[in-house]
């Protein structure tokens, strides 16, 4: 894994193959691709603070778990420091490297991690949970002012599905399994989880299920709070063994105060997850759709109606824009096809500028397919979209998990890149959408930034959708990196609440999002949340001073500042 | 409301229009219709306590709600004293009257909510909120050596139906509403919510949410806490305000620790609540399905097909039986088609001592309603099934909220009758099913009583289902009768869990199985449910000993006794 970028070393995005994407990038955020201006410093530069774990810690440690799995390494400590953030990639790359682990402790059972848990509490430790380290919340790092000695636990070693129950269509699951890892162990026997986030080839299911994730297909397999029945975690009052039952009377549920945790309430070992088996058929169509407003309609009029398809996206005109700037130089049986394709939009008067591009899954037999898009098809038809067939959206389904990388490479030439996601109810959308859109733009002009902001609708639910915000700008100019950044992320946040919108769908609290979580949960809420942290640990050595309790940064405004007020 | 009995004064269940009941019950569990032998004691004949309602706690709470939403009257208070279980029933009938409230006050806004719990907190009083008095798992009563003030708080004048947003498909509801007035101001705008338990027209929305339950119908409406996004509470810590969104990754979902909170967390207000257009089409049909072993495969493999039926309920033999016998007069007509479906019994061979009575439920459009038909059908016929048409989906659907009656009417006539259900995996219910029908049928033993125990699968999903169990015994000989239900009671719910089961699938965990609570969640969950309440509510003033730190009645065995130890 990079240190200081996304994903594995070997893998590199590249503007080469993508014709239009220079162009692109030239006139949304002012970049030239051809130019990188700030490549990776090298680590061998990098000033590594060393480890400060006490010798009877240590030895005590190597006694449970032997010496090969507990490391002080500086690398492997600087690996497990942060998440996959913008900050964390502009200070790890600054060199400004925080408060990072003392020592990174791999154990291979639960036991072992009960064992770990006992003597970091014994010691006045401080213990973070680790899968693939990809949170962009800022739920992996250390308070910079922490003086204890802080344990990273790599959950890695346990990476096996454990049982699968046939007839109950659920899976025993190791948290340490990471994606491909995982599906390729269900797919051995037929089965699949079908849970597939944007960073699935690098997160786990433990870290899945403390940060309340949710995949591309999770219209159909279910965010990870609905396939998540049962599961097992090493807590401080011992350990925490909920049955994999289908539905439960047992009062506030245990369950859903373990997902979303980040770590705070002990360590998840293990889960029972809903498995499907492999669909029949699978496909993902691409249509265009007039215009944004229009593609709202859609997309709810396809939740309430009979049809339950696998995936529902769509982009706004900015992203649909973004996403013809990525394709790889086109066929000639492409050209063919898009001018067609240009024709057929005159004939049906859809404006270019306007349109949005949306993919629709479906799964199961046939029968049942053709079903489900005879559904889709007539909402989108009486909208005025137009089918594009199945190229988009294998393309899709090739790329989609290569986009994190994108960001990295807008850094290295220029360019501060990340996204917030909310949900809310279908009535507060449009508004919504209004709002983040103009408060992104409201900072970028507040900067004087070269900037661009676009959207999709990446989830449908009965009542409302999840948002998906990228915003980009380029940073000649700017001063402060991370202030400027802060200033567009603040203002989007912010916007999300004023409209009626939750701090994130499935990017958690962590340290980033938790200035809003008053605002979103209440007071009464916050307390709720509080009063059961303390309760379980009272010592704060699970995780301190996420999702509550986290100091503000600096750069962010109170979070009851009004919208649009100035805070970069 | 009866104060003995369930439901409305002027309902009272016959056996005489239902000329096959009296031979059923003379020979499942020996009694005689025709002779009550233990009528409703007269009301004025018990002796309820005077009310401990200090004069100062009283001025205070007629300052903010008026003397006459303040009463301390006998029979108000006794009727908020405690739900309806049996031993509730039997209580209150012998003039066992326990700790009752010492005043009930009915607000009619959140501010005045939150004022009588600042009074409540103030006095150091205990408060008990109050919807429709169904309970049966004891969370509603008050402890029995509680020395301080005890408030119920009666939300049914919170009864309205606040918004609909029509795009958003959610309706925002005040949580005193009874079933029937909600769907009453629902339906006159062309929507459902879908919520029909047994409890239905005497149960509110409130209640629902404090106590999780599911529906008839949750199959496709989803039990309360799918159907429940956004909720207000006032806390100790001021008004919980949870935003409607329709997912969302903030933490350990306050949403979820408010759901089967059973007053202990504050007192829910109003909720915003999914709800659904009145469908085009909606019928339950009746089957007969050939074993229990093969209607637990059907419900399994439809719920694994692509249908998604509203309802999924059948019966094992002893409830089809029960259902036989408990039908009113037959017609001509129904004589006839009865003996076309003996023959067509004969024909399949299917065996009337063995057979199940099934409904399942469809909604839709005409074609969603057969194309959901064709796939459930497939399934049923494959497994030798016979379809019976409307009629008995029809009377199912007639009299589905009278059951509660029947077991007033057994009291009388000398039989102890009541319900435990849970859910598992669909791999664990025929263990489980024979457990819990053994650990009945061993307990009449020991007991030496004439009994009767009958079950059916009331919900089914992704992983398995809900069986739901109703035992009934003569009380003739029984020396104490709350020992001897408990014995039953006991037994059956140390089989739940004893096969991978919960203790309640939607029944809430009151005082009655708090004993289970530690094997079903572990030792660890029960700590942080403990923490939790502990942190909002120190004093123990809402609705205390509720879910957890309830003293176990005497007659139940601690939950660690083995599985069929002697225990009454």
């Amino acid at each position: 894994m990079k240190w200081a970028g996304w994903g594995r070393e070997d893998v590199v995005f590249s503007h080469e193959d993508k014709p239009g994407l220079g162009p692109f990038l030239r006139k949304a955020v002012g970049i030239d691709v051809r130019r990188p201006v700030a490549p990776a410093p090298a680590f061998a530069g990098l000033d590594i603070p060393s480890s400060r774990l006490p010798a009877e810690l240590r030895d005590a440690l190597e006694a449970v778990l032997g010496a090969a799995r507990v490391s002080t390494e500086a690398r492997d400590r600087l690996l497990h420091a942060r998440g996959k953030s913008l900050p964390d990639l502009v200070r790890h790359r600054r060199g400004d490297l925080g408060r990072i682990p003392d020592v990174v402790v791999r154990p291979t059972s639960e036991e072992e991690i009960a064992a770990v848990l006992r003597l970091v509490l014994e010691a006045d430790a401080v213990l973070i949970p680790f899968g693939g380290g990809t949170n962009i919340s800022g739920s992996l790092e250390a308070m910079e002012d922490e003086v204890r000695p802080i344990v990273s636990l790599d959950l890695a070693r346990l990476d096996r599905v454990l049982e699968i129950d046939e007839t109950s269509r659920l899976a025993t699951v190791q948290a340490g399994v990471f994606g491909p890892a995982l599906e390729a162990q269900l797919a051995a026997r037929g089965w699949t989880l079908g849970h597939f986030p944007d960073s699935f080839t690098h997160s786990t299911l433990g870290g899945w299920i403390a940060t309340r994730s949710s995949g591309m297909q999770s219209d159909k397999y279910g965010d990870v709070a609905d396939f998540t029945r049962g599961l097992r975690a090493v807590t401080p009052g011992g350990v925490l063994a909920i049955r994999p039952v289908p539905s439960t009377s047992t009062g506030p549920s245990v369950r859903e105060m373990m997902l979303g945790s980040e770590g705070r309430l002990g360590i998840v070992t293990q889960a029972t997850v809903h498995v499907h088996r492999v669909p029949e058929q699978r496909v993902i169509l691409g249509y265009l759709l007039p215009t944004w407003a229009i593609s709202l309609d859609v997309m709810r009029e396809i939740a309430a109606s009979e049809a339950t398809p696998s995936v529902t996206r769509v982009s706004d005109p900015a992203e649909t824009v973004f996403s013809f700037a990525t394709r790889k130089t086109p066929t000639l049986l492409d050209r063919v096809k898009s001018r067609a394709l240009q024709a057929l939009l005159r004939h049906r008067r859809v404006d270019p500028e306007q349109m949005c591009l949306a993919f629709i899954g479906y799964e199961g037999t046939p029968r049942h397919v053709a079903g489900e898009r005879r559904l889709v098809e007539a909402v989108v038809k009486e909208h005025g979209g137009v089918a594009l067939g199945r190229g988009p959206g294998e393309l899709y389904d090739q790329k989609k998990f290569d986009t994190p990388y994108i960001r990295v490479f807008l850094l290295e030439h220029g360019a501060l890149a990340d996204v917030s996601e909310t949900s809310a109810p279908w009535s507060a959308l449009p508004a919504l959408y209004d709002g983040a859109m103009g408060a992104a733009r409201g900072a970028f002009a507040r900067l004087g930034v070269h900037g661009y902001v676009m959207c999709h609708l990446s989830h449908s639910y009965h009542a409302g959708a999840c948002l998906y915000f990228t915003f980009a700008f380029g940073a000649a100019g700017v001063e402060d990196e991370l202030a400027a950044y802060r200033t567009v992320k603040s203002a989007v946040q912010q916007s999300f609440l004023d409209a009626g919108g939750t701090l994130s769908h499935h990017h958690a609290v962590g340290t980033e999002h938790a200035p809003w979580l008053e605002q979103d949960i209440s007071p009464a809420g916050v307390a709720m949340v509080r009063a059961l942290l303390a309760g379980i640990d009272p010592g704060r050595n699970l995780n301190p001073a996420k999702i509550v309790d986290a100091p503000a940064p600096a750069e962010v405004a109170g979070p009851m500042a009004p919208f649009g007020a100035p805070d970069g």
